[in-house]
């Protein structure tokens, strides 16, 4: 299971009433940060949830508001006695960006790793999870993220049983191993059933809407979109800043048939998001139009 | 009269219910801010005081929590329409670390002049008022700051009356500048009495105690002072890490001979300072365990 927390849902700049948006994912013991803008750790605090096991930090972009809040957080991870390596994954330009804003954060007590980002796609396999980043559309190099956890097919003990296979083998073929015991081969699929529908989260912001987009979040369990401007007539705005409108993110949501859509990264000047609810839902009926702090356990199916 | 808001009073690290310590002051148009950490253009926000007419903006030093908002609060400057320079002042170091922090903040639409401290003291007349710089004792150079408006005497109508000069020139004389009328020299001090007292202002935080303190602060209307941690047995503590007591502030605060004393920029580890009250009042009674947001309005006497 995944537990997903909205950390805020501004965008631009922070208001007294709305955080900068950001995610966290936690997954068996891992914390995936998506973005950091002034104050995501009081955000975090906010929602109870620890700074220290964060072991993944994605960016978008390198826009302030996505990344502002990163030296204060570094300390915090510091001052809570993390040891361990944190990886950063973003943009080319990640390393000179992050050593730059670390002349007010130099020493902290674990070593940062970075994963900077050159192609359209790019997939890593870490801490148990699938991440795949996927390039958008905005004034500079932005990506989206894709949190993939798989599932594997069902042990069918009466396989194991009649092939005899020993207890102490059993954990390694459910994960995937093959095993050689007194010369005979056993191979995962000989005790497994067909691969399930695994978890999948995507996340994407600060972008027009692209095909990219509605590909990387096709069937997600749960779309967490940019709705910068709500109505028909920010259409004009939304091209111009290189932002998307709720509607635009609805669309891309319904193409992409996500379970569940979360809207945010809302424009500085829309005090009341939910007002453009009902209008989203006729698209994409699915739709939360979410507040800071939002949050789900996102589970398998059965 | 100078309006002052000490905009937070956390020290270290931000937390949901306080802001960073940062502080302020408001005097004829113009407006001094004392150090900008993380969320402090939040805190403004949530005073009712825009940022925009910022034109000064003092760093005590560049530990995180002092200047980790900076580049957000530019940017929000910048999206306020300010063309104007902003002038900064700080220790040694402060262009290099600014133009750090403006990795993510490269485009805004007005200058930034540096004035960087190197001296024990330092003062400037700026926007009407003396701004005075003093080094104080921390791990990494560390000023603490003054605010000083001058009140001249008051304007002695009889004597202009009987030199018989004409009501356009009294503004000029007023403002302390020598007029000549039809080979006629008129100087301020024919028509000014006594200079009066003025306001004093005095801002210290992230250091141990010190004498130059004591001598900064002497008879401050107000004097906003550290006071990371409650009780005696927090002397240590308080050495080690170069910080100050309530207690020993209050010391300083009762040898300056201050109207007041507001405390400040606490422990994350002190969530109730108020609970020292009492016993700080002991050896300074008028003291205020500030709280975010705390503001008053400075006025000259009678």
């Amino acid at each position: 299971m995944i537990d997903v927390c909205l950390l805020g849902t501004g965008g631009m700049m922070p208001l007294p009433d709305r955080w900068l948006t950001s995610m966290v994912a936690r997954y068996n013991g891992s914390s995936l940060l998506i973005d950091c803008g002034e104050g995501t750790q009081i955000a975090m605090k906010e929602n109870g949830i620890s700074c220290k096991p964060i072991d993944v930090m994605c960016f978008t972009h390198y826009h302030a508001d996505h990344i502002s809040g990163l030296p204060g957080m570094l300390l915090s991870m510091g001052n809570a006695d993390r040891t361990e390596p944190v990886t950063m994954i973003g943009p080319k330009g990640l390393e000179r960006v992050v050593n730059a804003l670390r002349v007010i954060a130099p020493d902290i007590p674990f070593e940062v790793k970075f994963i900077e980002l050159n192609n359209d796609f790019e997939s890593f396999k870490i801490n148990g999870y699938l991440l795949e980043a996927f390039k958008v559309k905005h004034g500079v190099p932005c990506y989206g993220y894709t949190m993939k956890v798989e599932r594997k097919g069902k042990f069918n003990l009466e396989n194991a049983m009649a092939l005899g296979i020993d207890k102490c083998y059993w954990n390694k073929l459910q994960n995937g191993i093959e095993v050689e015991v007194d010369g005979k081969l056993y191979t995962p699929e000989m005790v497994l059933g067909e691969e399930r529908k695994g978890l999948k989260l995507t996340y994407c912001t600060d972008t027009r809407p692209t095909a990219s987009i509605t590909e990387n979040a096709k069937d997600a369990d749960l779309f967490i979109c940019e709705g910068m401007y709500g109505g028909n007539d920010k259409d004009d705005k939304a091209k111009e800043n290189k932002h998307m409108t709720m509607n635009e993110a609805a669309n891309i949501a319904k193409a992409a048939n996500v379970k569940e859509m979360w809207l945010t990264h809302y424009s500085p000047s829309l005090p009341k998001p939910q007002e453009y609810k009902a209008e989203i839902r006729k698209i994409f009926p699915n739709t939360k139009v979410a507040k800071d702090g939002r949050s789900v356990t996102l589970v398998f199916e059965d």
